[in-house]
C-alpha cells in the first residue's frame, strides 16, 4: 500500500454505488450540522448572561452531549459505508449552515431564540435527509430518525421557555 | 439593559488591567488550540487505518476526551475573569494554529507523527504561556500548567509508540 | 401573552397540517392506553392473589414501569409536534379503552388472563397506528413501533405461562 | 376456592374491625389523592410553557416520583391490612378531590399556583386522617406522617417561587 | 475498673429507670424475636422443595436480610438506653417464642402457611410493645413501629400466595 | 411585592397559630444545637491527638455527618411551616447551648469526654421538644424522634469507649 | 393440555398467517447466524496468535456480546410471534451458513480477514430480510436493521485493521 | 512463520506430556458440555411454556451465564498449556454427550426434569475428570472442582422443585 | 407425595453413600460452627466497651459477615448433596462446641481474646474436616479449605491486636 | 503528658519558624472565612424566596459544599504544618469578615448580589494569600490557588445571573 | 512485652512445625517472586518503546495489579501461620530468582520475551512449591494454585504475541 | 533501529538540556522514595502487632496506595520528559536513602514512629526539589507540590496518634 491511502476504497461499501450517491452526502452534511451545534451551543453556553442563566447553562450542555454522541455515531456510520467523514475545523467552517452566534456576552433570551432558530433549522435539513435516504439505506434512515427525535425534544424545550409573560 | 451586551463589562474581573492584558490572550489562544486539537483528534480516530487501527482508534478518543475538558475548564476560567471566550466554528478555522490533518483516510503511521507533531506543538505554546501568567495570574498559570502536564503525556505515548524495528 | 395559553399554538409543529392530522390522535391514543395499562398494572401489582403472587407480582411492576416510561416519551413526542398531550385522571377514565379489571382481589390466574387480554388490545391498536404514521410521520411511527416491540415481548410472557398443565 | 376472590376476607387483618373501620379509607383516600397527583404532575410537566419551563418540569418530576412511591407504600399497607387498594382509572377520576387541571397548555405561573393549591389539599386532608388513625393503627399512623412531611416541603418550595418581584 | 464489667451500668441510660423498665424487656424480646426469625427464615430457604421452590427460596431471603437488619438496629437500641442485649444461642433457644418449624425437607406449602403464621405471631408481639412503650420511650415505639411494618407487608405477600386454586 | 420580605408571611404555616408556638422554637433550637454540634465535631476532627486519633478522626466526621444532614432537614421543616430558620454565625455563636470546646489540640480522651457530654445534653433538649410537639405537630416530633435516634447512638458509641482499663 | 406442547400453536400470533410466512424464517435465520457468530467469534478469541493477539483478543469479545445479546432478542421475538425459535447445537451445525473456521490456532492476520468475511455475509443475508420484512412487520424490520447497524459498524472496525503497510 | 499456524506448538506447555495426555482431553470435553449447556439452556429459556415460566425462564439464564462464563475460563486453561481449544459450532454438535432437548415448546415440568437430567450427567462426568486431573495438574483439578460446585448447586435447585404435591 | 417430605430422599446426592457418610457430618458441624460463631460475634459487637471499642465493633461485623455468607454456601452444599442441613435455633444451642461468651457488657480486651480462641477452635475442626474429606468429596473439602483461610486471616488479626505493651 | 496540650507543639511543623509566620495565619483565616461562607450559604439556601428560588437554592448547595470540602483541607493543612486550626463557633462569629446576610426570608434577587460580594471579598483576601505564602510554603500557595479558581468560578456564576433584562 | 517483638512467636501457629517447615519458605519465596515481579512489570510499563507500545503497556498493569494482589495474600498467609513476611526492598534485590531487565528504554518485542521468560521462571517454582506443601497445609496449597493459574493465563497471553509473521 | 534502544533519546524532552539537568535527578529520586516507601508501609502493614493493630493496618494500606499512586505520576513524568525512569529492585535497594525498617514484628507503637520518622526525610526530600526544579520545570515542581501535600497529611496523622497519655 505505497500510494495515497487517504483517496483509496479502504472499506468496500454494503450498499450499491447508487444508494451510496444519496446516502453519502445525507451522512457527511448531518456530520457538520451536528459538530456545529456542539460548538455553537458550547459557545452558548459559557456566554449566556441573564436572570436564567444557569437553568439554560445546564440545558446547552446536554444539547452539546447530544451533539457530540450523534456526530460520532453519524461518522463512524460514514466510514462503515466506505465513506471518509470529513469534521475539520476548515470544513466545518465553510459547509456549516445552520444560524450561528455573534461574539462576545449573549442574553438569555437571545440564546432560547437562537437554540429554538438553530435546532428548527438542523430539524427541516434532516427531514429532507429521511426522506433521502428511505430507499438508499434504511440503516442510516433509523439513526437519522433517532437524531430528529432528540432535536425535536430540545428545540420543544427552548420553545417552551420562549414565551413572554 | 437595552444596548448590546456583546461587548459589555458584565462580570467584572478580579485581575488588574494590566494582569488581564497577560492573561486574557493566553486563556483565548489555548481555547482555540484544544477545540482545534479535539476536532482533529476525532477526525483521526474516524479515519484511520492500518494495522495498529483499534489500539490507536481508543487513544484518539483519550486525547479527545482530555480536549475537551480542558477546553471547558478554560473558557469557564476566561468568562470568571470577565474576557468573553470564543469558541466558534469560524474563529477555530481562522486562528487554529497547530498542525491538522489532511482530508480521506490516514494511515495508522500517519496519524502516529500528526499527533506528535501536534500535542508538540501544542506544548511549545502552553509553556510559553505558563511563563506569561506567571505574575499576571497565578491562578490560570496553575490551569495551564495541569493541561501541559496532560498533554506532555499524551505526547509521550504516541512518541513511543512512534519507533520502528 | 394575555389571552388563554391553553389553546395557543404555543410550539409551532415541524409537520404539515395534514401530517399532525394523521400523528396526533395517534400519540395521544397511545398515551391514554399507556397510563390506562399502568394504572390497571399496579392495580393487579397490588390485589393478586394465589399460589403464583409473587412472580406475577414482579411481573406487574416490569409492565407498570415499561408503560409509565413510554407514556413520557409519548407525551413529549405530542409537546414536540406543538400537540398539548392530556393525560388527566378524568381523561382517562372516559377514553381508555383497553379491558380494564374489576375491584376487590383477584386471582393469579384471572391477572395472567386479563395481562394477556389486555396488552393484545394494545397490540392491535398500535399495529393500527403503526400505519398511520408511516407517512406522516417517521420519527413518531419508530417510536410506535420500539412500544409495540415492548408490550408483544410482555404479552407472550404472560401467554407463555397461561398454559394449564 | 371456588367463590368470587374479589369480595372475599383473603388477608386476615391484624386490626380490629373498630380499627379497621378507622384506618381503611384513610389508606384509600390517600392513594386516590397520590395517584391523582402523580397524573396531574405529569399532565402540568408535559404542558408547562413559560420562562421557567425547565426549573418546573424538572420539579414536577420530583412531585410525581414522590407521589408515585408513597402510593405504591400506602396500597400495600391496605393490602398488608387485608383491605383491597382500589386505584383503577375510574375509581381515581370518580373519586379525586384535590384541584386539579384545565387541559390545554399552561403557563408557568398557573403550574406553581395550581400546585400550592393541589399540595396544600393534599396536606390538609392528610392532617386529618393522622389524627384519625392515631389510636387505630400508629403503623399507618406513621406512614401518614412521613407522606405529610413529603408533601409539605414540596408545598413550600412552590410557595417559595410563587413570589412576584 | 477491676470489677466485673458484664453487669455495671456502663452507658448511663438516658431513660427514667421506670421508662427503661418498660423500654428494655421490649428490646429484648424483639430481639429474639428477630434473631429466631432469621435463623429459621434461613432453615426454611435451604430445606424447601416444591414447585415453587425458587420464588419461595428467594422470598426467604429478604425475610432474612429484613430481620438480621433490624435486629442489629434493636440491639444497638437497647445498648444505647444502657441495656446489655442477649443475643446469644442459648438465649435464642431458650426464649424464642414464635413458631418454628420441624427438621429435614419442607413442602412449599408448608413453608408459606409457616411464614404467615410465624410473622402473624411476630406482629402480635410487637403491637403489644408498640403499646407499652408508647410513653416510656416514643424513639424505641418509632423503632418497633417500623419493623411492624415491614413484618406485616411480608406477612401479607406470604398470606396472598397462600390461596389454593 | 415591594416591602421587606424578611418579616413578610411568605409561607402559609399549615399549622395553626397555637402549634405552630410549640413547633417553632423546638426547631429553631434544633438547628442551632445541630450545627454548633457540626461545628464543634469537626473542631474536634482536625485538633484531637493521642494514640486513638485515627479511630476517633474517623468516628467524629460521621458525628458532623448526621448533624449536617439533620440540620438540613431541620431547617428545611422550619420554612415548610413558615418560619424563617436562623442558622447564621453570629446566631449560632449566641444561642447555642451545648458544651463546646476550647482551643487549641485535644487529648483523645477529651475528645471522647467532650463529646458524651456535648451529645448527652443534646439528647436531654431535645427530650423535651418531642414532649413539646406531640400535640403540636407529630410531623415535626416525628423528626426530633429520628434524630434523636442517631444522637443516642452515636452517644452510646463514645461511652462505650470510655472505658479506662 | 395433554397433547405434545412442542407443536401446537402456543403464543397466538399478533401477526397475520401471511405476514408470519415472510416473518418467521428471517427471524430464525437470523438467529442461528447470531449464534454461530457467537461461537466461531469465541474460538477466534482463544485461538489468535500473532503480534496483535491482545488487541483483537479483545475486539473479539465485543462481536460475541454483541452476537449473544441480538441473538436473545431474536429468539424472543420470534416466541413473541408465536414461533418457537430453534438454537440447539445440532441446528446450528445443520444451518450455519456463514464463513467459519478451521481448527488450530489461527494467525492475527487470518483472524481480521475471517471476521470481515464473515461479518459481510451476515450483513449481505440481514439486508435481504430487511426487504423481506419490511411488508410484513415493521417491528421485526427495526430490530434486524439495528442488528445491521452493529454488524457494519463491527466490520469497519476488522476492515480498517486489515491494511497492510 | 510460513507453514501451517494452526497445528504449531505455539504455547509451550508448562505440563509434562504425561501430564498434558490426561488433562487436554479433560479441558475439551468440559468446554464442549459447557458451551453445549449453555446452547440447550437458552433454547429452554426461549421455548418454556406454563404457570411456572417466568421463574425458570429466569433460572435458566443463570444456568446460561455459569456455562458461559465456566466455558471461557476453561478454553483460555487449555490455551494456557499450549493445548488449541475447539468450540466450533460442528464441533460441538459432533461431541456434545449430554441429553439435549427436541425442537419446539417445552413445558415447564419437562424443562426442569431436562436440567436435572443434563446437569446430573454433565456432574459425573466432571467428577471422573476431577479424578483424571489430580496428579496431571491440580490447577487444572481445581478449575473443574469449581465448576462442580456450581452445577450441583444448580443441579439441586431443579431437583427440588422438580418435586410435585 | 403424600408422605413425610421431612425425611425423604429429596435431591439424589452425587456421591455413594460412604463418600456421603464422612461428608454429610463435616458440613452439618460447619454450618453450625458457623451459624454459633455468627450470633457470638454480634453478642461481642453489641456489648464491647473499652478504649478500642470501634475498631473491633467494626472488625467483628466483617467476622460476622464472614460467617454468614459461608454459612449459606455450606448449607446449600449439604442440600445439593441431597443432606437436609439444621440451623435452627434449639440445634445451635444444643451442638455448637466452641468457646461462647457469657452475658452482659464485655472489655475490649475480653473480646480479643474470646475471639482468638474461638476461632482458633474453629480452625482446628476445620482442619480434622478438610482430611476427612479429602477422599470422600473434593468439592466440600475445597469449601472446607476456603472457609479456614478466611478464618486464619480473622485469627492472626486478632491475635496479632492481643499483644500487651 | 501531663501537662496541658492544647498549647503544645504536638506536631513539629516542617516549615521554619518565619515560614510558618506568614503561613499560619492565611491558613487560620481562609478556614474562618470558608466556614462562615458554608453557614451563610446555607442561611440564603433556605430563605431564598422569588420566582428563582429552585435554580439558586440548587446553586447555594454546591457553593456550601465547596466551601465545606475546601474548609477540611484548610484545616488539615494547618495541623499538617503544627498549627491548631480555631473552628469553633465562638470563633467564626468574632472573626468573619466577608460579607454576611440579615435574619429573615430573601429574595432571590438580593441572593444573587449577595453571593457576588461576598464571594468577591472572599477572593480578594485570598489574592493577598497568594501572594504572602509564595515564599513560605509553595505547598499551601498551591492549596489557596485551587479554592480561588472554585469561588471566582462560583462568582462569575452569580455575576452572569445578576442581569437584569 | 519488654523484649524484642521481631523474633518473638506472636501468633500461635495453627499448624505443626514440620509442616511449618515446608510452608514458610513456599510462602517468602513467593513474596518474593511476586513483589519483584509487580516491579519488573511497573519497570517495564514505564520504559516500553515500539509499535505495540499502547496495548502491552495496558497489560502490563494487569500483571502488576495480579502479582501486588497476591502479594499481599501471600505475606498475610505467611503472618496467619505465625511466620513474619519479610518484603523489604533490600530483602527483594538480596533474593529475587527471575529474570530481570536491564535498565533504560525497551522494545516491545523486548518486553513480550521478558514476560514470557519471567513468568515462566515463576511458574516453575510455583508448581515445585504446590507439590511441597500438598501435605503440609492444603489451605497455603490453594492458594499457590490459584495464584498459577493467573500467572499461567498471563504467560499464555504474552506467548501467543510472541509470534512474528 | 538494530542499535541497543536502553540508551537512546526515544522520546525527544520538551525542556532544554540544563532544566532537564535540575528535573530529572529529581524526579528518579522522587520515584525510588515512593516506591521504597510502599514496599516499606506493606512491611509495616504485614508485620505489625499490638493493640492498635487493625487501625495502623488499615491506615498503612493508605499510604501505600498513596505511593503507588505517586509513583506512577513521576514515572510516567521522567518518561515524559523523555528520561528513562528507573524503578527496578535492585536500584531501589542500592539507593533508597529513607529510614526503612528492621525485619521480623513490628510493635504498633514502633511502626508509628517509624512513619514519622520515614515520611519526615521523604518530605524534607521533597521541598528541596521543589526549589529544584522551580525555574527548570513548573510542570514537574507542581507534580512535587502536590505529592508533598499528601505527605505532609500522612505525616501529620501518624505523629497525633504518635503521642503517650
Amino acid at each position: 500500500m505505497k500510494g495515497d491511502v487517504g483517496t483509496m476504497t479502504v472499506v468496500k461499501s454494503t450498499l450499491s454505488e447508487k444508494a451510496l450517491g444519496a446516502t453519502a452526502p445525507a451522512l457527511q452534511d448531518t456530520l457538520v450540522d451536528l459538530l456545529g451545534l456542539s460548538l455553537v451551543g458550547k459557545q452558548a453556553h459559557w456566554n449566556i448572561v441573564g436572570p436564567r442563566f444557569r437553568s439554560i447553562h445546564l440545558q446547552l450542555d446536554e444539547v452539546v452531549a447530544t451533539a457530540r454522541a450523534h456526530s460520532d455515531t453519524v461518522a463512524e456510520r460514514a466510514a462503515a459505508l466506505g465513506v471518509s467523514p470529513d469534521g475539520r475545523p476548515e470544513t466545518i467552517a465553510a459547509t456549516f449552515a445552520l444560524p450561528g452566534t455573534k461574539d462576545g456576552w449573549l442574553r438569555d433570551t437571545e440564546v432560547v431564540e437562537l437554540m429554538v432558530s438553530t435546532l428548527e433549522a438542523a430539524i427541516g435539513r434532516l427531514r429532507e435527509r429521511i426522506a433521502a435516504t428511505e430507499e438508499a439505506d434504511p440503516v442510516t434512515q433509523d439513526l437519522l430518525i433517532s437524531i430528529t427525535a432528540d432535536l425535536e425534544k430540545e428545540r420543544w424545550m427552548f420553545a417552551a421557555e420562549n414565551q413572554s409573560h
